[in-house]
């Protein structure tokens, strides 16, 4: 590219500072390498129902030179129905990771702005290990991060240890929870995220991300308390990864503010569209959700035989320990068997291997590989 | 909603006070009247293309459970082969309406955080009257707005002037230009662009929405100043505004800047596959083009017949002082007759109206309903 020669030597410098010393998110592969199964990114390895495959193929017509409905109303009215709650309380975003962006810009008031009254108005706080989106978006924002640490087993602190461990801010201006838990897949109860909760004096974002895969979910908590939000997604569960669609649940005030700082139309039209047909399939998915929980079982007692040592999960996935080489090994060895999993560098992850679940039918291959891979 | 007692009485609280303060965007209406004549929000009255179609409804597939790819790759490339530019000097965004909020994150500090070497660190400059989100942007991100007032015919000022007016800073973070301008169509040379480029130390977005309806473009700018971007969208030329598809080309610097604080999965899937069908078929759009740009021009010879005054237009869109009554008036009184056109309420804008340019059709309804009102 010819550039003529102008007062500006390097153009980052245009850039704020604070946004030249960003490291980016790192998002999973999206490789196109034929035959590979992708058990990296937790996609649901079930495609959209045919219902709403035909709804979709039905509004691709003259429709699509027009905005779409930019509160996404008829999908927030759906939603509202589903779980008992005014379209007011909801917020459609383009993927929940945009809402999650949104709730830090407007709840968090950026660091070096010199904060405002109770001190933790400058803070996001989370757990860690969980979503590696929160800091990313915390850093974006100069917003001060205070990333806790789980108990060894991923559970959840109970309010008295929290309080007890110092680092906790009861004040946090935002306080981001992945229930699940991701990347362990550990559950968390609805009474245990409730006395957590109760403790909190900021906003709450129960990030449940992959709540559809669990025995229990904690929407109640939106309804009842204030400051609470539950994000939900149409990616995991609803096999809708490609079209963006997420929302958070919460007191009508709260979701006013998130709408008075998003895009005008955020929601592309065709991603409203497959949403609410979605809704209205739901059997389809409850099915969906039983196989991945059946192959998740089968899959972890398969590993368990080898020496694989994997927690609970809650989840479309599983954390494990693998035997005999390490963590990182254990992705390059099945990478070459063209079996993509999840490797997260951090000393806390650095033993494990995330495994999205796929097909029984990926999964056997992927425990005929460890097999092989073991020399058994 | 059954709401506990907690400690938290207003919600609202919870919110920066920057963002209690907001007053959100007003965005044309989109109301779900059967039979209405739609021209208020400058939508193109044209379907998109067959091909477009087509590939839309076969990508309605398993692969929606997929993630899209995360920087909009292939169709970047297309865009770069477009342009004549490096698919690493475009960003593609959820429409370009996110592109505009990032550039203002990117590039513009917060008021409230003091600023930075230079003065104009804090400021996002733009004309009045342009596109009337730059100012809402501005706010949500805190940052110092600096209106000018184009010249009485929306005419640029030149570098000259603007300097002489004392108002206008050479120095600011971000300046953002509608060119075409809306909402008073008034095109820009490009060489009028450039003088004015080259007096800008910060950067500069070069808005070109509707680009595509004019004599000539800008984008040669962007591939010459390190510090200048153009803006582009799908919603206005190539009918896509369901989709939400923009992008910038810039600086491969500048533009690294801007993907360090996107989303990561900002685009949906559908929507990058309509743009790129979109580009294999730019002869059908150049087509429709053609006949809108027709119909502006009877259109425009219709009203100036009926004592309507009308700018001369580079874009989808006229602007229009309408004779007898007010403009607030012919809106009421359009409106009864189902067609809708834009007003805005603001001082130097009260007098006129914005009608967007429809099909041959409804522009001869409208100018039939003119004639009506008009008693003629």
């Amino acid at each position: 590219m010819a550039v003529l020669r102008t007062r500006i030597q390097n153009p980052q410098s245009l850039a704020r500072p604070l946004v030249r010393r960003l490291r980016p998110y790192a998002y999973g592969e999206q490789p196109k390498i034929a035959g590979l199964i992708k058990l990296n990114t937790n996609e649901n390895p079930y495609p959209p129902s045919p219902r709403v495959l035909r709804a979709l193929k039905a509004a691709v017509d003259g429709r699509l030179r027009l905005y779409p409905n930019p509160t996404a109303q008829a999908l927030r009215e759906k939603l509202g129905r589903l779980h008992g709650a005014a379209a007011a309380a909801i917020i459609v975003g383009n993927g929940s990771d945009e809402l999650l962006a949104l709730a830090v810009r407007a709840f968090v008031e950026p660091a070096t702005a010199g904060g405002r009254a109770g001190g933790g108005g400058n803070v996001v706080q989370y757990f860690t290990p969980s979503y590696s989106l929160y800091p990313v978006l915390a850093d974006i924002h100069g917003a001060t991060k205070n990333p806790v640490h789980l108990k060894p087993d991923f559970g959840l602190p109970a309010p008295g240890e929290l309080k007890r461990d110092g680092r906790w801010r009861s004040d946090a201006a935002l306080t981001l929870v992945t229930t699940p838990n991701a990347p362990s897949g550990r559950g968390y109860t609805t009474s245990e995220l409730e006395g957590f909760c109760r403790a909190q004096r900021g906003v709450v974002v129960l990030d449940e991300a992959y709540a559809n895969f669990a025995d229990e979910d904690a929407m109640r908590l939106a309804m009842t308390f204030p400051h609470v939000i539950v994000a939900r997604t149409f990616s995991k569960a609803f096999s809708l990864c490609f079209q963006r669609v997420g929302y958070f649940v919460g007191h009508p005030s709260l979701i006013a503010v998130l709408h008075k700082i998003r895009d005008s139309y955020n929601v592309n039209g065709l991603g409203q569209i497959a949403a609410a047909a979605t809704l209205a399939d739901l059997d389809y998915y409850r099915a969906n959700i039983k196989k991945i929980i059946q192959t998740r079982q089968w899959l972890t007692r398969e590993l368990a035989g080898m020496g694989f040592q994997t927690f609970p999960s809650r989840t479309n996935f599983i954390l494990t320990q693998p035997p005999r080489f390490t963590a990182e090994e254990w992705l390059g060895k099945l990478r070459k068997k063209k079996i993509l999993v999840r490797w997260f560098g951090s000393p806390e992850l650095k033993n494990y291997l995330r495994i999205t679940i796929g097909t029984a039918a990926e999964a056997a291959i992927l425990a005929k590989a460890a097999r092989k891979i073991l020399g058994q």
